[in-house]
């Protein structure tokens, strides 16, 4: 049997962790990456293309995984792409999902082709646990986590804080709020009681520590319903903590099967690369695609519709064999 | 759409288990429970009936949950039952799976039905992440911990030492293992080197402990591979402690994306009550045989066929909605 035949679609950080796992695929090859830039200028020893020249490839790619981001670049490449190739993406605009579902099925559909939507950690493996969380332990509450890792939307608003040089902010879950989870404690919890902000700030010469601390800890909508820490670093201190993308989470679910009988499930992902690891996920779900294209699936698809089998190397008898 | 119709098979600790998880789900009813005792003299307000009539029910029960142990019930059950009904069992034994898989498969798809084997949460849901993050993570290693947990067969083991009066055996992973993995440490690691087994004994009287000890600590294939404690305590103490039915254990997978990257993927469970949970599994995956049969699915699978979405009373566009 021949290889997956996969093209990437944009080249950012999440387009080179798709070329890196593609490598660590032995059924798979890379036929090349298709960029709206000077296919020239990508640092990469793979084959680049202009994304003007895609249909040219249109019987060469079983599967096109999408590596742009969601507000302007999936939006229009999901349903477009999709007339013409089998499709993954990490659409994670959570609230748009039922809307950009129905364009990328409808496109799929209608052109014989299968779209894998909303793949990656969150939504994505976080998504499949809340699910089977749920469905294991109906009477229960779910708790989801995200950090230790960087919020970009919220270093954005400190970095416009007037005296702000520049800034990143970190989001972490509390880890006493998730000993007493584990623990059967069954609290309410909004996201703001379950994640500390730390901020990291560099200052423009002669600003105020107090002001801009004061600024940034009301900010509404952003931080003042939060624990906020601000810490105040140089330059050099800033360069040498941003060198990692780090990122994670857990979701967890505490649930009752009699009066008595806490049961406690849980799922924790903690990265040192966020948009490689994410990638990782895109390059296994795009095997289940693959396949289940070949079974003649069609259409728009999410996580929840596939079943684990199709991300692995293996065949079923070997699963059965060696995981089970 | 009327309610998905079970029966329970067999009505040991699983089975009282899987009778509470029904109740639990709005879209499911308890037909009745088949037994090869007495049927009137289960402890139940459920309808009881003795196993021999199960072929009266042949066009009443969408689901059977086949609720005995694997070594003498289910490989008997499991053919015999999927003969003529839809069946979900827990069957265990890792090694003999392919077997026990080949002949379930032979019968329910000769019969026309659909039948889930080895569900529950090992084998079950650790083995769906053992899949998921040795696909997700080709390169890396994945680790199992079982417990806090009795495990039955040591706990027999120590029972025949002489002088023991009774005794229970508690599987402990061992957590500054699982936090140097976590940390991202590529240790290797036999299952001896993860787990410390804790064993709780009461001795006959006049029974000499050091002996006692020492036949324990050093019994081949048991003990003498595993850093073992040996608490001795009184038949009081000892019934306090037997009380509940705690388990548990973690799946992680640590794998890199590339050179200095870790990432470390975790699935943990920590149990108040081992057949009350495996219950409940059995209960969300007997919803998914429900659907997939009615789909057209026949013979045997295993948790790794069947994908997330049929385990959840929600539509799939309810999923996509709240739960991606």
């Amino acid at each position: 049997m021949g290889k997956i035949k996969v093209g990437i679609i944009g080249y950012g950080n999440l387009g080179k962790g798709v070329e890196i796992a593609i490598k660590k695929s032995s059924d798979m090859e890379l036929v090349g990456i298709w960029t709206r830039r000077d296919p020239e200028t990508l640092e990469t020893k793979s084959r680049t293309y202009s994304l003007d020249t895609i249909l040219d490839f249109k019987d060469k790619i079983d599967v096109c995984i999408l590596c742009g981001g969601s507000a302007t670049d999936l939006v229009q490449q999901g349903p477009e792409i999709s007339k013409n190739f089998n499709t993954v993406d990490s659409y994670d605009n959570h609230k748009e999902i039922p809307n950009y579902f129905e364009k990328v099925n409808k496109s799929a559909t209608e052109n014989d082709k299968l779209a894998l939507i909303s793949s990656g950690w969150d939504p994505g493996l976080f998504s499949i646990n809340r699910l089977i969380g749920e469905s294991i332990l109906p009477e229960g509450k779910t708790y989801s986590f995200w950090g230790s890792g960087v919020s970009q939307g919220h270093s954005d608003a400190v970095r416009r804080v007037e005296g702000v040089k520049t800034a990143t902010q970190y989001t972490i879950p509390k880890e006493d709020v998730i000993k007493e989870i584990r623990a059967g404690k069954d609290i309410e919890l909004a996201v703001c009681d379950g994640h500390l902000r730390e901020c990291h700030v560099v200052l423009n010469e002669g600003a105020c520590k107090e002001k801009v601390k004061d600024m940034i800890v009301n900010m509404p909508g952003y931080f003042d319903e939060y624990e906020t820490k601000v810490e105040f670093i140089d330059m050099e201190e800033f360069n040498k903590r941003e060198c990692g993308m780090p990122h994670g989470g857990r979701i967890m679910r505490l649930g009752k099967t009699s009066k008595d009988h806490n049961q406690v499930y849980e799922f924790a992902l903690n990265l040192d690369n966020n948009p490689e690891f994410t990638a990782s996920v895109l390059v296994a779900y795009s095997r289940a695609v693959y396949r289940m294209f070949n079974e003649g699936e069609r259409g728009a698809i999410t996580v929840f519709d596939i079943a684990p089998k199709y991300l692995s190397e293996k065949t079923d008898e070997e699963l059965r064999k060696k995981l089970l």
